[in-house]
């Protein structure tokens, strides 16, 4: 292997690679990552066996071949270089990396032990825009559990409905769901909720379709010059329609920073009844208050001016309120309940396509 | 107690004070802050016993007193209200903190059980520039060591010697030495490190004169609204100026950011030894290099121009090179050291009022 690429290039395709990689896996081989010409490109790769990303990047290609290196020294070696061309030279298995002032070996194992990744030509194929995927992953993903006990639980589930693509994710105390796009597909599909963490990580910049292929084990996301690979969960997903309240007895709106504010204020004075807040609505008032108690702290009322119809209280946990409303977008923010019992709903004031749905507690 | 203060001046008070307060301590009340008023002032006061620090504001005074509360649940609850008036009234042990919109009782430890704040007002007094004191400290605490065997070393030594004052630390691997200010007193000081960072916390925005009052036991710093007292360490320190070379052999002067980029460039291959680097001077090709080698990584070597007299190579600890080069300020740095065995020297290039020397490793 000899080639030349530019540091800018290369450091890109390490940072979105490199993460995947794992120094503490029992298989030494999934701390490096593959570096492997592919025609005219470099291709560099990372598995964590459940995850594979592959960076393509334009390279001039003296000689073919492939070794992997270790992931974090490669990436903290690159991305420490100026901005400039990088020779690689691939000497049995020492990689000698230069440039005009820096020169490098650094010792690789062979490209033969790492896992080859697998191949899902054969599946459905479909495209979505990059920019309403990324921005549905962002609002949906934080409700995903990570409690391994109930592995459908810890997936993001694309699926379509009447014509209608959805993500929608769930740990049983909370639920968000974000409408896509229209659809002719049959799409019923449930993806981890880690590789979507590193899918938006890989989608940061980029506006463009991403192109969808799956099989019923595997989906592959393709992005440009990116590709992410990710085993899907199995398993049925809870039928979460029927959790989804349809009519409010009580409602308020407000600005999406004073109801978060109230609660951020709220919930320091929470922390010995595990986040719990009380939150009452006063139709006549116009007001919005926030109630919490810490018997051994103290205690602590706030309120917010809103929009309000009905009267009513709800007590909910103060970190899923605050995380829904991280992911929010909008300035304005409706916040509905029924009773005591029934969950609370949050849409953004002026935009349905979302919906976030919180449990309550028993106060 | 009954007062009024602005949510800016009493959330800037807490920022300053609640640091030393610590919830770990075997004495309950440490974790706490002490309010009190002072005629038409709130003192706000924290202390871990080593450190004591007040923090005076304008408050209008309805009724005087005094109360101890945790001191992070108020400064997270301060901090996060909006701008406005906050009233405090003390009814028996518990604090209520009214806003606008916020409504809070925090539940406080008597004020009696609160440590006594020493009393030096019958010491020696002079007067040093804020701006001076920081950047003297800035520099210098880098270089002190974190290891309580040799207490001594632990601190930052404040001297006066032949009409000159200094700040120096030595964790006898490394030195910083500042010259600060000309100074008629006789002045041996040597205050703790950890003092020292909570007193450039506290003088971050600071610019006029800081008053200083010192006996054998304590010293005292007084900078406008804020007063910070530490002890003081006992023991003679080492006479360290015979440990700073007067001559050198070799010498490079060279751009900061180029030398702290090869520097941190190959300390990502000296991992395995211990951050071992060894910098090479070649005056006829005005190169520095810098080589390290991990024997199970790889081996990288990096260089950069230089404006150089003589040649030569030094072994020495990147971590403590990286932490000197990133504590001086100017463009342009000088590196000069003598042999293998000797300390290398750093120097600003344009400025020699601080000086930096490093001890070799072996190679």
């Amino acid at each position: 292997m000899k080639l030349q690429v530019t540091q800018e290039n290369l450091s890109k395709a390490l940072n979105s690679v490199a993460k995947v990689a794992n120094t503490r896996s029992t298989l030494p081989v999934l701390a490096n990552v593959l570096f492997k010409t592919v025609g005219n490109r470099l291709s560099i790769a990372g598995t964590n066996l459940d995850i594979a990303i592959t960076h393509y990047i334009g390279s001039k290609v003296m000689e073919e071949g492939a070794i992997t290196v270790p992931a974090r020294l490669m990436q903290d070696f690159i991305t420490s270089l100026p901005s400039s061309v990088i020779s690689l030279e691939l000497d049995e298995n020492k990689l000698h990396i230069k440039t005009d002032k820096y020169q490098s070996t650094i010792n690789g194992m062979s490209a033969e032990d790492f896992p080859v990744m697998p191949d899902i030509s054969k599946g459905t194929e479909w495209n979505i825009p990059g920019k309403a995927l990324k921005s549905a992953l962002q609002q949906v993903v934080v409700a995903a559990s990570t409690n391994e006990t109930r592995p459908v639980l810890t997936g993001v589930f694309l699926h379509s409905h009447e014509g209608v693509l959805y993500a929608v994710a769930t740990d049983s105390y909370r639920l968000a769901e974000k409408t896509l796009i229209s659809t002719k597909e049959e799409i019923k599909l449930l993806v981890p909720a880690s590789a979507m963490h590193d899918l938006l990580r890989i989608l940061t910049d980029y506006e463009e379709d991403v192109q969808i292929v799956h099989n019923d084990q595997q989906i592959l996301f393709k992005a440009g010059d990116v590709e992410l690979v990710t085993r899907l969960i199995e398993g049925s997903y809870p039928d979460y329609r029927k959790l989804i309240p349809k009519e409010f007895k009580a409602k308020a709106t407000l600005k999406r920073t004073e109801l978060t504010n109230v609660t951020k204020v709220s919930s320091l004075f929470a922390r010995e009844s595990a986040g719990s807040i009380t939150i009452s609505l006063d139709e006549k008032k116009g007001e919005l208050s926030v109630r919490s108690i810490a018997s051994q702290l103290g205690e602590n009322s706030s309120s917010a001016d809103a929009k309000i119809s009905g009267n009513g209280s709800i007590t909910l946990n103060s970190k899923y309120l605050l995380d829904a409303l991280n992911v929010f977008s909008g300035d304005n923010i409706t916040l509905s309940f029924n009773g005591k019992l029934d969950p609370a709903t949050l849409f953004d004031a002026d935009n349905k396509d979302y919906l976030h749905v919180v449990m309550p507690l028993k106060s």
